[in-house]
């Protein structure tokens, strides 16, 4: 088997560094109305950069919401299998601004990792099925599988059209499999496949006291203060170990199996390290559960957010009449993602003060758990890929992560997902100052390679 | 007795409310570092205006912090009393700006009414003290009384460096009794004379739970949230009837007495309209004290803000490690400022889950509570000039708020202080849409010239 791809890799390696710092000057942030052309321009970038790699029918399709980027190449015959490729090329805001030591849009190359918005969540992992196609495409003029792409902007919202879209798409998408380039596969010592995906369900309450700010001199001792209802509200909904205290809210969590603890317990991890990374004490949650075991196979209940009130410098003597929150639950097998959200609402409405009103909105995107079969086709030549980019055989492993795309693919066109991405892990994704590792970005570009190999030759 | 007075306020009530306008319109926010200047224009604009008004020896002098504003006006002879006008020009911050109705620096008048930031608290009773010695000095030459002026420009951050401008300043502003402007008689149907103030205590708690934010899935489950353990802290300091559960937190409340009880309960109050006017659906607080016992004579633990996390459109999946909380507790005798700030502080370190750190800032400008004695001989002169603008004798009640310079100047100076100024109650002082009553305005001009009078006739 010819590998004239891997000195291509070699030749071009510079040039594909440049075309992620590229993509990453792009402010693609979802969540931000203000900032929608921006998405569109990483749309745009993201088609013309497949189109170059060689691949066909490429096009900027609209949704409700962000833009999807469809592209394909199917001529390796209809005896070979036929791959679709998801990632996505929105980001998450990049706020607190001030906590980052370099622009989060003007990407910072430093000790081997590139510093910005997007590194590792997940514009370079983007960037690989299309070199990888290019790399194939250019030194042996075609590929060992029939692959389509399907990029969405709209990941980071929870993709709040991609269903329809896929629903009105279902002929096109047709595949036998999804390979999905949002993730990781470890590091070249500890590498990992993943096989499992929590599922995500969101929503923010609103607490109202009164129709007006008051003066805590003034009404204060009369009347109920909004941040002291939500703050009731929210104590209410976990215990001080991280229970979660919503009635309904585990009646659909799967026992975890012994097999399957010992498989979580393989997974690479190294506690002091990640204790000292991100500067915490001790690790937090239910005491039953190891730390691995609670990230991956247990649901979580969060306030992402939480505001009312004065925040400026010094005092002000007020008792505020609004406050707000927002909550995201990370789900696992089977909860279903509107039934925990209806625990949460019915909880909040049993607990909330009869002096203060209470809205909750919930948001479109909600998430179905995931889990690829251990049989799976797909599994097999992944990690063969995975292997020889890395020092050893990969363990599978669960993420605590959400990609909607697992479970969505699952639902709407019954396949199964792999990840094969460049993001390494513990790289401030969603945070200031994240980062990826260029040496990840170089060697997963090798992995696809090898990947389309594997599948094309079975 | 001459009362040539009442024509001169009569005839000049159009200027003083144009210059009650024009001082509304100095955005004084002494909370506000960048808004010093204007303080600072405050204070020269009043100085001026005490000289126009005849006093003397009227001087901007500085402090640590804002500067103060004094004046004086000492010919009434030595067998009269001297009073210490107190008032202070500046005001609290008009965030949140988006539910003014009109800008809150440019005053709408508007059904007999100011609409502005300061329109209550206090730039119009800062006035009055200066148009009854100018109506008087006018039309008499002289004043019934020797009088004296302490203005202040940092009464809504505590006054941090009154104390020591006081201590510094004793033998000027030494004085029979001080006349506090920051306050109010009540409407002209139930009006009302002010014999106690409660005191304040404010600090800020920081909760910090690792050195980044983290992705809520990478980590959910592992580590804990900022918000949450802030929200287990704040939490634990009420119950949800708004007892307060610090340890030691009322030691030294005073129990009310039976007659202290009839008092409050015969002070002014409607409870209806009070729920409708701020659009609450009930009280709240302590079962065991009714809304207005609770209000000027039971201790509070506010959180004036709170926030943390993503405040931004839509959902971040985001485990903050920061969150913050700012307090205020309002005081009643015989609690000390500095003892219930420490049982705040001790309660939270006591709590706080071990995972997190806490810090807690203290911030200048405790307050003492204060409770005038009965038998106060301007306590009876202040009743007879209310009510002679009123329609019935007022009633002796004690307010909720706060004025730094009662407890103050009992301790530095050993004198006591009556309250008589413009604001009506209800006037949405510290909020959104703060207005005062032009009635007030000019029936408290009236009064001031009673009270002087009848001081100097004793």
């Amino acid at each position: 088997m010819s590998e004239a791809w891997r000195s291509y890799l070699e030749t071009h390696r510079d040039r594909f560094l440049n075309e992620f710092l590229e993509l990453l000057r792009i402010p693609s942030v979802s969540t931000e109305p203000s900032l929608a052309g921006e998405v569109r321009r990483a749309a745009e970038w993201t088609a013309d950069r497949l189109r170059q790699a060689g691949i066909e029918n490429v096009q900027v399709m609209d949704t409700q919401c962000h833009p999807v980027v469809y592209g394909d190449w199917l001529h390796a015959g209809a005896d070979k299998p036929t791959l679709l490729f998801y990632g996505h090329f929105d980001v998450q805001p990049a706020d607190p601004l001030e906590l980052w030591t370099s622009p989060p849009f003007d990407p910072r190359v430093e000790d081997g990792c590139i510093f910005a918005r997007g590194a590792s969540d997940m514009k370079g992992s983007l960037l690989l099925p299309a070199i990888a196609c290019e790399a194939l495409l250019k030194t042996e003029g075609k590929l060992p599988v029939n692959v389509k792409f399907l990029y969405e902007g709209e990941e980071e919202i929870g993709s709040p059209s991609l269903t329809r879209f896929i629903q009105e798409n279902r002929d096109r998408l047709a595949c036998d499999m999804v390979v999905c380039a949002d993730g990781g596969v470890g590091s070249e010592d500890d590498p990992v496949v993943n096989v499992g995906r929590r599922g995500l369900t969101a929503l923010e309450v609103t607490v109202r006291s009164a129709n007006t700010d008051l003066h805590s001199g003034g009404a204060g001792g009369m009347v109920h203060n909004a941040l002291h209802a939500l703050v009731q509200i929210l104590a209410s909904m976990r215990d001080e170990e991280g229970r979660i205290l919503v009635e309904g809210f585990y009646d659909d969590v799967r026992p975890l199996t012994e097999e399957e603890r010992a498989e979580i317990a393989k997974a690479p991890f190294d506690a002091d390290a990640y204790k000292a990374a991100i500067g915490i004490k001790d690790f937090f949650g239910e005491p039953e559960y190891t730390p691995q075991e609670r990230n991956v196979a247990r649901p979580t209940l969060e306030v992402n957010g939480l505001w009312g009130g004065y925040q400026g410098a010094g005092t002000k003597t007020v008792i505020p009449c609004e406050a707000h929150a927002k909550i995201t639950c990370r789900l696992v097998p089977d909860q279903d993602p509107e039934r925990v959200a209806k625990c949460v609402i019915d909880h909040i409405h049993k607990v909330a003060p009869r002096q203060v009103e209470v809205s909750i909105e919930t948001f479109p995107g909600d998430a179905d758990p995931y889990l690829l079969p251990a049989d799976h086709p797909g599994l097999q030549a992944l990690e063969k890929a995975v292997a020889a980019v890395s020092k050893k055989w990969p363990a599978r492993v669960r993420g605590g992560g959400t990609v909607p795309i697992t479970g969505m693919m699952k639902r709407l066109l019954g396949v199964d997902t792999i990840t094969l991405g460049a993001s390494g892990g513990m790289e401030r994704a969603h945070a200031p100052n994240e980062f990826v590792r260029i040496r990840n970005f170089e060697r997963i570009q090798y992995a696809y390679c090898m990947l389309l190999q594997e599948l094309g030759a079975r």
